[in-house]
């Protein structure tokens, strides 16, 4: 007989040093799966619609997943999950790598940070011992550095995640860094500057048990017999990693050009993961058990954008530091992207707070004064880079920009709030609704603001299918019809694989609906059928919204900014506005929401979330 | 030689008690014309960002125009122009009676009330004496026993404007009421609370100096012969008053019902201009100078909703405490209507709050504990009664409702921000944009938020044509196209009309652009072409923009409300949703405004007003 399957959660209370070990049982795990599901649970019964994310009320919450550690392609990842101190409601945050094996090998699934140290401290698992150590001599360091002096002087096995300079000091959009000088983040939303908030510097993980599998060997062969298409599938991924596509995205007017401006650009061939090969690029990497190996690192080896070998810029680095400030210098871009990886700051937020500062500077609403100097000038590397330091120094004009757009647009004043590219306070990523219309239903209603990885529709509306969803074909991308119950769907798979903890780009090696859930089977012992599936990832997708919802969240909240609603940005997007509100009222329909975006008491019953209902 | 045209002006401080009088020279009123032209040109000066609307820095400026006291058509209007306490933004009201012409026969084209009195007041100006007189006797009062008590004092030919206990209160959307029981009301956004705010209780006026005419004679003969048509053509509005379209309204969609959520109504019906002739209606009654006559009197003998003859309720009035509230008794309604006037309170807002409340009720957001044990539940006319003495007493939820619609939401929470149904803070007035799309624009793009008047658009868009502005048939209702232009045009003629200062009803007696630029050249003696007279609109329209943009006013809040803009009533709107992204585009375009709604250099500098350049 198959042992019921749970899940073990070390409590870490950093004001008291206290530790406590909560089991989660089968019947709570099934309905909220891992990885972000149960994050959305534990953080919904943590805070409160009063809890201040920065003060010691909040929790910070890593979770992983039943498939986290196994051999499941690209399944060692973690989720990051807590409440914002960017957007104020729910937020989480994945993460590639290698700690999520490592937290899983120490017999957890996931831990929860409480309270707050009066002085820096980290954590160290291994196996049953979890150590709270002070970090005095690593407060400060970057995030290479705190990664190795913590190797150094505990194991070279350990796994590590921690914080830069951005987190210590409370920067809103600050990150959580994996594996060191191969950065991989919990990028978005701040999860960085809640660590830092509770003067947490790094949590370091080494386990020695085995992750458990219902039917082993039956798994195994699956895996196996999955792998020859995964690899094949994936080539142009290893090839040229995620910036493999950047000349194709300037093309269709997905890629963003001078603040969501501009429709198209020249410079875009000057920054592609074709051009990287031909200059920096010095070998792909992987996470732990990954086949895909997307990750690049690249070197340059004199100038003044000197940077020793570490991980080069992703799309939506090069995207959002590059084309977005028109920046077409590749080794600027990699500079840029390495000082994020070390001070530990999100690359999407940070190229949204210069592009957005570059766009107030040239109409005059700062000015050198504000910027400490600086000539925030369209395509001006040099000074985004010192804009870098200055966000994470909390400097002149960085200081400002370090809390978000919302707060800055409205210190700015003048008519900046019209060109602050956010939904719900978090940062537009580099794909445009204006390009691809089922973008603009996926930012509007993500659980965490402006994202594109809980619809991650971008990818299959012009571009590859997903037969097994539904999806035989490419769509229009310009059609607004069908594009509700798209995005619906996709989100109810997203969550899933947030929640189990897989990487994404498996769904392209054929990981998709069907594969996923008999992996989940054969791991847990379970028997789900794809609709239980399916269904489990609505119930998450539903509980992180009536988290959101206890904070004020509703319709009003799921928009676009001005600049995508009203700004025909032309090039591949041609004339086209996003028609959010047709599409709306239809995604509401189709949910089961009432007309203000709430879920009815018949959906929540439905879903088995009846302790909701009011 | 004709003289120059000029303007005076009396500043009076209430803080100082001290007077001081201002000319204005041609070339100043050439450019603004009067009324809320000029008005808006004081304001801009008078005031800043900073200042807060009930603080003595706030002025409340009462302004006639060129033609007022002459004998053009319902000439006998005044606009009141301050910083609204509802909107923080620019606000002006226009009202009817015979205050006007009161004031303009002392002299005076307009007063500026500045500072604030420690002690209640009222001023009283007789020819050139202007007195601050205590009001100690008069605070409390009702606005109908106000106006008889100081006619008693003074004279029975004394005009009045007063507030009632609402503007003593505070209720940020008091009024401001002339000629007692036949009361006229510059209703909208606050307008008496800032007069309450400055303690100024009433403002009475009388005098005998005659008003100037260049061209007298050739100006009483041009009059004279386009009488007959005049009367002609408003045959309805004399006979039926402003609700002879209730039905009309309804069955086109623009009638508002169930808080804007309802598409059709059986009671319509029974609250129509038709069914008062048939019961409660009394007479007719005219403002001064006025051929129409669209005023009513009402009488109920009997019955708890007893009322002595006086004013009855107009379209709006019963479209937003009617309608909107699913009030089908037109007993109550007029008993509304009655409570609202003597407590000098906006009956649009009024209806607005309540009907917000009520559904706020449904909802379960609010109950009786907040509402002090009113059942606030659809129709329930006794409620609606207890309700509006509550608004202005402070009572219980009344206190909330009384700070309008964007606190009450704010606090009240949970998504009723999604029902509140306003533009910058103003409520709508009971015509609805998706059932004529002109009106969707004109909302977003008024000056003073949700505003039926400033465009005007809502009876020329499927109704009467306007050939001297190129509207020479009826347009489709429900189409987008060439309705910019429809707006922009309308605004300019309506800016005009609220500066010369007329009523917007004499249009339909004929009284279109032609025969307004020739009584405007006969009364000052100018050579206005009707080139120069739209463009005086425009300028005004504009500069009242100014005021909005240097209060952070832009694109953003050139909106409609999540109900507008989501929610299909059906009925006769069908499931037409404004496309107001489009429209808005346009009419930036038109205009001359940037994509932010601001206007750039080179219309700044078309419309004289360079000294707005930055």
């Amino acid at each position: 007989m198959i042992p019921a399957y749970f899940m073990k959660i070390a409590e870490i209370n950093l004001t008291t040093e206290g530790i406590n070990l909560i089991t989660l049982e089968e019947k709570e795990v099934k309905k909220f799966i891992g990885g972000s599901g149960i994050g959305a649970k534990l953080l919904y019964d943590y805070t409160d619609h009063k809890t201040d994310p920065l003060s010691s009320e909040n929790v910070l919450i890593f979770m992983t997943g039943p498939l986290t550690g196994t051999k499941t392609f690209s399944s060692n990842r973690f989720e990051v999950i807590t409440k914002s101190p960017l957007t104020g409601i729910y937020t989480e945050s994945d993460c590639g790598g290698r700690w999520g094996e490592g937290l899983k090998k120490c017999g957890l699934d996931g831990i929860v940070i409480k309270g707050e140290a009066k002085k820096p401290v980290y954590i160290i698992i291994k196996d049953e011992e979890i150590k709270i150590k002070s970090a005095s001599h690593l407060w400060g360091k970057d995030t290479f550095a705190t990664d190795n002096l913590i190797k150094e002087e505990i194991s070279p096995n350990l796994q590590v995640v921690c914080i830069g300079k951005a987190g210590e000091n409370l920067v809103k959009f600050a990150c959580i860094i994996n594996e060191g000088k191969h950065a991989r983040a919990a990028g978005r939303a701040g999860v960085g500057a809640v660590m830092g908030s509770k003067k947490l510097k790094a949590i370091g993980v080494l386990g020695t048990k085995e992750v458990k599998i219902a039917h082993e060997q039956e798994f195994n062969q699956f895996i196996k017999s999955l792998t020859p298409y995964m690899v094949d599938q994936t080539e142009a991924l290893r090839k040229y990693g995620t910036s493999n596509g950047v000349e194709y995205c300037e093309s269709v007017g997905d890629l963003p050009i001078k603040n969501w401006y501009q429709g198209n650009w020249e410079g875009a061939k000057k920054i592609s993961g074709q051009y990287m090969a031909q200059t920096v690029l010095k070998k792909n990497y992987y996470c732990g058990r990954c086949v895909i190996g997307c990750g690049r690192t690249v070197e340059i080896t004199e100038g003044k954008y000197k940077i020793e070998e570490s991980a080069g810029p992703e799309y939506e680095t090069i995207g959002m530091l590059g084309s977005n400030c028109l920046v077409d210098n590749i080794e600027i871009i990699c500079k840029a992207n390495e000082l994020c990886n070390r001070y530990g700051l999100d690359t999407i937020s940070t190229g949204s707070a210069i592009s957005f500062c570059m766009e107030a500077y040239e109409r005059g609403l700062i000015t050198k004064e504000d910027t400490g100097g600086l000539k925030m000038e369209w395509g001006n590397g040099d000074a985004l880079l010192e804009m870098i330091k200055k966000i994470v120094n909390r400097q002149d004009l960085g200081k400002l920009l370090g809390e978000g757009l919302v707060k800055a647009s409205k210190e700015i004043g003048g008519n900046s709030c019209e060109f602050a590219v956010h939904v719900k306070g978090l940062d537009f990523p580099a794909h445009d609704p204006r390009g691809k219309v089922s973008v603009a239903l996926g930012y509007a209603t993500s659980n965490r603001g402006a994202c594109h990885l809980q619809a991650f529709t971008h990818d299959f509306e012009d571009g590859a299918a997903m037969p097994d969803l539904g999806y035989k074909e490419t769509l229009d991308r310009f059609e607004t019809n069908g594009k509700a119950k798209f995005v619906v769907d996709f989100q109810h798979l997203m969550s899933m694989l947030d929640s189990l903890h897989c990487c994404k780009f498996i769904i392209f090696g054929g990981m998709t609906v069907e594969p996923l859930v008999k992996v989940l089977n054969l791991v847990t012992g379970w028997d789900f059928s794809k609709k239980d599936f399916l269904e489990a990832g609505e119930r998450i997708f539903n509980l992180k919204r009536l988290y959101n919802i206890r904070e004020g969240v509703s319709r009003k909240d799921d928009t676009l900014p001005p600049r995508i609603l009203t700004h025909p940005r032309g090039g591949g997007a041609g004339n086209n506005l996003p028609d959010l509100n047709k599409m709306l009222n239809e995604y509401y329909q189709i949910r089961g929401w009432d007309e203000f975006g709430i879920p009815t008491k018949e959906t929540l019953k439905r879903l088995e979330l009846e302790e909701h209902i009011k």
